[in-house]
């Protein structure tokens, strides 16, 4: 057998992985999972699943578990003995620390895109930085021509600076796309489309490219517009909402907190 | 003197709506504004500015009030009094009624670009919903026109549907941003460059043409990680944000509420 890769797991991020090094590695790749959870996926892509019951003979190059954080330990420890010993395992968690596996095998690493991926959602990896770190400079150097052959853009790894990154990911993406949500939903109720918001969105992030968050900043809040704020809150039926409303505007503006009704 | 279109103050938006006429509309633009505020922009472009002591004798075909919500009434008391009578008075509020200048005057319209607007950004007006409601149908016509010469997309207003509207676009923009900029500042102090975020904005923007936020939602909250979300609490020092990001959590995943410390 060739030279192989073998993700283990097949989540958002296993996925995309395996897109990505499908074109660009000619490394033989296997996907460890359930194929059961992933039959809309089969007819697409060439997909050499595996199981417990066959697993490649030579162990595989590389090991990626793209398994959720809380599992990655146990994971790697059920791996096969030989695997284990001769496998370079290599963990993507933004927040585990590079060497996390080290008593667990020889030959551990850290391969990890700070991006957001949804399986059903083509991915462009150009420019994602892919933090890279590994207890074998001959690994790091074959992870790095890994990322940069599918155009990511490979980042030595620090664990602080990735670490403080996930917190900063968590704020700019997920909180965001939480507001993106509660937009939407609030429009629903009323039969509004969405859609009408989208070249405002475009835009709040294309403005990224010119000045920072907080000289773009713009709306009631900032303006100090107490009437549009207390208008607003009346108009938001939902009380939780309501009091998210209030905390971000006083956060953006606190001169303004103890007006707000 | 031909047909004219005076802009009433020169802000952010004031500013985008005269770089869209100057290129869209073969009337003479006037800007009534005090023009030392804006001296940096003097010599990119030909701005006719005039002031209470210079005005046009003929009163203009439209005359847009760009100033804020609360100086609208004010200031269209204050045009000339032939201008009140003949011209039509253009109010660019997301908030404030269509007829909000009925008592002011008999000609009066409306005309809300849904956007966020900085005067030092170059604007993309493409697709831009603008929102166009006018007392009389002619008005309307060529507000219309207007804004689809520049590329926008004019919406026939409803006020109901616009208030709404705006409600969402500060959620989805102004809180959005925020976010921006409290991840830009607590990056900085750790020396760790934004830009390595920037990919991870744009894909979570991207994802809005595939499926709702609420179904692209990712990160530790979604996947009820509680303890991601408390390692994070740990490493963000200032209280306020500490408090933000709980609820926000708490938000995307109710469950995880009690669990946070």
């Amino acid at each position: 057998m060739r030279s192989a890769i073998v993700i283990v797991g097949y989540g958002n991020v296993g996925h995309h992985l395996f897109m990505a090094l499908q074109v660009s590695t000619k490394m033989e790749i296997f996907v460890l999972s359930n194929r059961k959870n992933h039959q809309h996926l089969l007819n697409s892509e060439s997909v050499h699943w595996i199981d417990k019951s066959n697993l490649p003979d030579t162990p595989p190059r590389f090991c990626f578990l793209t398994v959720r954080d809380d599992q990655i330990k146990k994971t790697a420890e059920s791996l096969p003995e030989n695997w284990k010993k001769e496998s370079t395992i290599v963990h993507c968690s933004g927040v585990l620390p590079f060497d996390y596996l080290k008593q667990v095998c020889p030959h551990f690493a850290l391969f990890y895109p700070l991006n957001s991926f949804s399986k059903e959602i083509p991915f462009e990896w150009r420019d994602v930085p892919v933090f890279i770190d590994s207890s074998r400079e001959v690994d790091k150097s074959q992870l790095i021509t890994l990322a940069e052959k599918f155009g990511a853009k490979a980042v030595e790894n620090n664990d602080h600076t990735r670490e403080q990154l996930h917190v900063a990911a968590v704020m700019v993406n997920n909180f965001s796309n939480h507001w993106f949500r509660i937009a939407a939903e609030f429009l629903k109720e009323k039969d509004i489309p969405f859609d009408h918001l989208l070249p405002l969105i475009r835009t709040t992030v294309s403005k990224l490219d010119y000045e920072p968050a907080a000289k773009a900043q713009t709306g009631p809040a900032t303006r100090g517009d107490v009437n549009t704020l207390n208008k607003h809150l009346k108009m938001i039926s939902n009380e939780e909402i309501r009091e998210l409303y209030k905390k971000m505007s006083a956060s953006i503006n606190p001169s303004i907190k103890d007006k707000l009704t």
